[in-house]
C-alpha cells in the first residue's frame, strides 16, 4: 500500500547533524514537493515534477509538510484538578499557605491513588487527545503522583492503556518524584521495587528522578539510577529547576538520555551539558505558567548542547496542551530560533526518548507528520492560540479526531 | 421561538458594579443551572428545578457556560505576513535593520496597499474565524496599514464586508497608524478626510489614534479627536506602549471609550484611568510576543480602573488568534486574577465598545455564549494551548466552524 502525497508548498525537515546523529538547526527544504510512503515509512521525497509514477495520489492542498512533533516530557495521567489552587495563588496566596489547605501536590496525589485505573484512563484520554491533534505524534507519559508502589503501578497500566489504544507512540516513563516519610526506607520500600517490577513488567521504558533540594539528593539519585541500570531501563532527570545542586553532573555522566528543566542552569551545567551526550530538555509552559525564570535555551545552543521542547503537561505547573505553542513559547521565552525550536521539537526530542526513526522526513523513517494550515513552515510556531495544524499523519494515515 | 437550555454545571457572570456599569471582579454563579433564550436574548437563568416549563430543551451536557467573550482590540485584516521579519528578530537582527531591508509595518503597509477589497477578505477571513470559533462572539477590528485615504476606506470596506457576512458582531474601527510625509498636510489631507469619510459612509463606529513618540503627537491627537467628535464618532487611543508621552490623559479628559497598551503606564497614568470613565484596555499577547514590559493591570484593577483585555491580534507584534489564550495570559502576565479576568474579557471589553446589551449573562442580554468542556469555568483562563470552548453561541444559536 503506497500513496504519493503532492501538492505540497515545502517539506521542511531537520537536517541531520554530526553531534551523534543529533540536528541543532540546519533545516533541508524541498519545495513544489511530493513525499512517496509505503508501509507507514518515508521512501521518497523531492520535487513533484521528479515523483515516482504509479502510486495513489494524495493532494495535500498546497500546504507545507513538517514532521509529526515528538512531546519527550507530560504528566498526562492524574486525577482531580487544581483550579481552586491556582485561582488562590493568582489571588495572592503563598504555596505554603496552599499545601496547608491541602492543595498542591498533595491533593493530585490523593484524588490519583483513590481513582481506579479505568477512571485514570478516562479522565486523561482527552488531554491524550488535545495533544496529539495539535501535532504531537510521539508523546512520553510519566507516572510519579502516587507515590506509593500500588498507585504507581496503577499509573503505568492506565499509561499503557493508552499507548495500547492510540496511533500516536506513548512511551512509558517511572517518575519517581518525592520521597515520602523515612528516606532510606522510601527507596528500599518502594522506589527500588518499583523500578524493578516496572521493568519485569514492561511498563516503563526509562526511569525519572525529580532531583532537587526538596525531593532526591543526588546521591539517592545516583541510587536509583544505578537500580535502573541493573533493570535495564534508560535514566533520565527533572534537575536545575530551582536550584542547582548536582543533578545535571550526575546525569551527564551517567549518560543519561536526557536532562528535562535546567532554569537554574549556569555556566557550568551548560557546559556539561555540550560536552555530552544528553538531551537538555526545557519546558517553557511552567515560565509562562508560574511566571518563573527560563531555561537557557539560547545559551544551550550556542554553547551545542543538543535541545528538545517538551509540554512538561501537568496539572499545577504546566497545563499546556499544544506541542506547537511549546515550540512557539520557546523562541518567545528562551531565546530559540524558529529553525531551532523545530529541532528541538522533533528529532532532538526523540533522540531524548531513543528514538532514531523519527523527527525527520527522509527515506526510512516513520511517516508521521503535519499538514498545516499555511504553505510557510514558519507559522508553525508564529501562530498564538489558533491551531497551525490541519492535519495530523500518522504512519502515513490521517489521525482522526478521536486519535 | 424559545431554547431553554439544560444541564449546565454552572452558569457564571460578571456581576455588574456600581463603578458606572462596569464591573471589577465579582461574578454571579448560578449552579445545576437552565438558561431560556427567546428571540436571541436571554430572559431567564435559574436553578434547574426553577425552569420554566413549555419551552423546547436543549441539553448542555453537564459543562459550565460564561458569556460570549469581547475582544475590543484587534487589526485583523491585513495582507502579506511578518514571518521573515520574525525569524530575522529571532535570529537577532535589530528591528531598525529589519526596516532597513524593507521589513516591519512598511512590508504590510505596501502588501495591504496592493491588496483587492476582496482579497483582504479572503485573507483575514480565516483568522476572523479562528477567533470567533475561540470564543470570541464581538470583536473589534481597526484599518489602519494602508496609510492612505483609498486604502484606509478600503480597509473599511473589507471590515465591514466581513461583519456583514459574520454571525458574530464586527466593529469596525478608524486608525490613524503612523503620520506619512509632512505631518500637518497628512493630517489636514487624508486623516481629517478619512475621518469625515468613514463617519458620512458609516464604515466605522470609532476613530483610534496611536499616540507615541514615532507616530502622533498628544496635540495631533487632541486635533484627531475633535474631528472626529464633530463626525460623531467615538474615540479611542493607543497610548502609553513603550513611553507614556501624555496621551492617556488626553483620553481620560476626552472621555475615550478606552485607552490601550499601557505597558509605559506609571502611577500617574494608573491614577487617570481609575478616576475615568474610559476603560483601561491590556493586550498580553504583544509582552509575550515580543518580549516586552507587561502593562500593570494588577495595579490599575487595584487602583480602581475598568480593565479589559484583547488579542491585538496583528501580524507583527501579537500573532494572537485566541480570545481565552489572550485572557489567560493576563492572568500570567498581568497579575489578574481569573475572575478578574473573565470580567475584563467580557463586560469591560463590551464597555470598551459602548456596547451595553452583552458581556454578561442576565435576563435582557443577548444570547451570546460559551459551553466549556469543563464544568468548572476557570478552565477558561487555565487551559494553555487547547481550546477550553466546546460550543460557542451567538443569539442562541450555535456557531459553526465557517462562522
Ligand atoms: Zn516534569
Ligand atoms: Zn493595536
Amino acid at each position: 500500500m503506497s500513496s504519493l502525497f503532492t501538492n505540497i508548498s515545502e517539506v521542511v525537515t531537520p537536517t541531520l547533524g554530526a553531534k551523534r546523529g543529533r540536528a541543532m538547526r540546519d533545516l533541508t527544504v524541498t519545495r513544489d514537493a511530493a513525499m512517496l510512503v509505503e508501509g507507514g515509512r518515508v521512501v521518497w521525497i523531492g520535487a513533484r515534477k521528479d515523483a515516482p509514477i504509479g502510486h495513489a495520489e494524495r493532494d495535500l492542498g498546497g500546504v507545507a509538510v513538517v514532521p509529526g512533533l515528538v512531546d519527550p516530557h507530560t504528566h498526562l495521567v492524574w486525577a482531580g484538578n487544581r483550579l481552586a489552587d491556582f485561582e488562590a495563588r493568582t489571588s495572592g496566596v503563598t504555596y505554603e499557605e496552599i499545601l496547608r489547605r491541602g492543595g498542591g501536590i498533595r491533593s493530585t496525589a490523593a484524588a490519583t491513588r483513590a481513582a481506579s485505573e479505568e477512571a485514570l484512563v478516562a479522565s486523561s484520554r482527552p488531554r491524550l487527545t488535545a495533544l496529539a491533534a495539535s501535532g504531537a505524534t510521539t508523546i512520553e507519559i510519566k507516572s510519579g503522583y502516587a507515590l506509593d508502589v500500588d498507585g504507581e503501578l496503577k499509573m503505568l497500566r492506565a499509561i499503557g492503556a493508552l499507548r495500547d489504544s492510540s496511533r500516536v507512540t506513548v512511551t512509558p516513563t517511572l517518575l519517581l518524584h518525592v520521597p515520602q516519610g523515612d528516606r532510606s526506607a522510601y527507596l528500599r520500600d518502594v522506589c527500588e521495587p518499583l523500578v524493578e517490577i516496572a521493568a519485569r513488567e514492561g511498563l516503563a521504558e526509562a526511569v525519572d528522578v525529580f532531583c532537587e533540594r526538596e525531593a532526591f539528593t543526588v546521591e539517592e539519585t545516583a541510587r536509583l539510577f544505578d537500580a535502573a541500570r541493573r533493570a535495564g531501563l534508560r535514566v533520565k532527570l527533572h534537575a536545575d529547576q530551582f536550584h542547582a545542586i548536582g543533578g545535571t553532573k550526575l546525569a551527564c555522566d551517567a549518560r543519561a538520555s536526557s536532562v528535562d528543566h535546567l532554569e537554574a542552569s549556569g555556566s557550568a551545567e551548560i557546559r556539561l551539558l555540550a560536552e555530552s551526550s544528553t538531551v537538555a530538555t526545557i519546558l517553557p509552559g511552567v515560565s509562562l505558567h508560574l511566571g518563573l525564570p527560563s531555561a537557557p535555551g539560547r545559551a544551550l545552543v550556542d554553547a551545542g548542547a543538543v535541545v528538545a521542547v517538551g509540554t512538561d503537561a501537568n496539572p499545577g505547573s504546566s497545563p499546556l496542551l499544544s506541542a506547537p505553542l511549546a515550540l512557539a513559547l520557546a523562541v518567545r521565552l528562551n531565546g530559540l530560533t524558529p529553525s531551532e525550536a523545530l529541532t528541538a521539537g522533533t528529532v532532538n526530542a526523540a533522540a531524548a526518548l531513543d528514538l532514531h526513526d523519527r523527527g525527520a522526513l527522509a527515506p526510512g523513517c516513520k511517516a508521521d507528520f503535519l499538514a498545516l494550515r499555511s504553505d510557510d513552515w514558519r507559522d508553525l510556531v508564529y501562530i498564538l492560540g489558533a491551531s497551525p495544524v490541519r492535519d495530523v499523519f500518522v504512519n502515513g494515515e490521517v489521525l482522526e479526531a478521536d486519535v
